[in-house]
């Protein structure tokens, strides 16, 4: 089945347009998580390492009948080295084997022959065997093409950097085209050329997908009507400011063709204002758990009321 | 002392304004490399890795007195997962221990508060520690600014992809923008606001770079002339098709301000119609040194005679 059925199923049976993504920071995890890993392993990399698998895993293990997918954030495993790298391979399979599909969230981007090794080594059966990979599309389309091949070959997504939800995003992203349109709807139509040429699944929608911030639900409104095949990643809700409201947007008629990360709302709940008196940080999992819910509720009022 | 004038000085002393990419792919290695680390390793990631670096290593020794600077491209490491990244770490610790500059090329890119652990990872002196990284610019200004507030604190520098290499690199990066641009001189000048806002050392130049595909020579002019306190890294040469000629015109009038990498031209240069008939497959790394010494002359030549 292609990746884009297999998520949007997922979403349906879980009933819940959401994927939980896993950016650790070590000075930030939660100290029963630290305190165990320095046991074992004292404080270098192997350590760290260590907590940031143990510490996926048990909001993984606190979360995957209720989310369809997580997206393990790259930058913060890769600052560990070898290490961390190893610490997201086992997250990956880990978060598969309970089910969950998984975004390698690492905007790769080369020239084609180039590009050929991240997609096999993201979305290739033999090396991290991730379902989906967040790709920039700066260098354009054949810098893509090796990656819209592999989700072909192995069922697996991409999903296309479009409209970023930081506040600078418009330095270049906005800027206005001769003929009239901004770069981001140029950089949608290239996806849409992608996704239109690639397998469509039952419900609608091709592996080739996209980020839209939920930052900016105005330039999503257009982006939507502009990319009909794709399926929406869409960040920036939560601890990035954006609404439920303001998310829903990129979803269809039919409330489909979207998901909505929340990253640091999720993994460290247990120390937030919203949760923080009904959990101790023992029970951090439990927290995430806890927020899953309140967002899961929240982005269905918004999308099925909007 | 600043990145810039690091590289400059050693392009200088060295008489050589080249880079010497590294792209290991293990079906391509020189066969001796490939037996050497199967005998040792069998023939998982972890004899591949090992491989990659006993590659880079050969040809690191036989080429650091003459070639300032290399740049192992991390897409071909991450394709051997964590062992891959372990043989791209020790790669740069041992280039960096026979007084070559490393360049990363991984062309990293996210939002601030996520581009901060790249950056940390890459440029900072815990992990990788290279000194330099290659950065996609399309996130703006605050996904880049981690990077280039990094190559203040620790002397390092960052390149910035203006207009690449590859075929379809129009496709976006020479869009006209509504004031008559194209979209690579609009990236050009943010890439110059970095480079303003930065040290400059004392050949004139900022840490903060840019990539200019030598396969683009007209735009490279207009492209120079818009940066001109950054250096510009030019890939596209030799296997890509980009003439010395070409490459020549990101240089400034006293020939300096830039750097041209070539990859597979130098590593596999003993399989080369050019050097195959000169060195058996056991003398890869005599083949490479003799490739950087015709490169060099051939590149002085079209910058002095320019």
């Amino acid at each position: 089945m292609i990746f884009a059925d297999k998520l949007i199923d997922a979403i349906l049976e879980k009933d819940n347009p959401t994927v939980a993504g896993l950016d650790p920071k070590y000075e930030n995890l939660p100290a029963p998580v630290r305190v165990m890993a320095e046991k074992k392993f004292g404080t270098g990399d192997a350590a760290k390492g260590y907590a940031f698998f143990e510490f996926g895993k048990a909001i993984i293990d606190a979360i995957y009948d209720i989310v369809p997918a997580i997206k393990p954030q790259l930058a913060y495993y890769e600052l560990l080295g070898p290490a961390g790298m190893e610490a997201f391979a086992k997250t990956v399979k880990y978060a598969s084997s309970k089910g969950m599909l998984t975004i390698a969230d690492g905007k790769r981007n080369d020239i084609g022959s180039t590009a050929e090794n991240y997609a096999e080594a993201y979305l290739g059966p033999r090396q991290f065997n991730a379902d989906a990979l967040t790709v920039n599309p700066y260098l354009g389309d054949d810098g893509i093409r090796p990656f819209a091949d592999l989700c072909e070959r192995y069922d697996r997504g991409i999903f296309l950097l479009v409209k970023t939800s930081n506040k600078s995003s418009g330095r270049l992203q906005d800027l206005m085209t001769s003929d009239g349109m901004h770069i981001y709807e140029k950089v949608a139509e290239l996806v849409n050329d992608f996704a239109k040429n690639s397998t469509i699944g039952k419900h609608g929608y091709s592996s080739v997908g996209a980020v839209v911030g939920a930052t900016y639900p105005e330039q999503a409104k257009t982006l939507r009507g502009i990319m009909k095949r794709s399926i929406l990643l869409v960040p920036g809700y939560g601890a990035q400011g954006g609404a439920a409201s303001d998310a829903a947007v990129n979803f269809d008629k039919d409330g489909l063709g979207a998901i909505v990360n929340a990253s640091r709302s999720i993994i460290y709940a247990y120390a937030s204002d919203r949760w923080k008196n009904s959990f101790t940080e023992e029970r951090f999992a439990e927290a995430s758990r806890a927020e899953c819910k309140r967002m899961r509720d929240e982005l269905n009022l918004a999308i099925r009321g909007k």
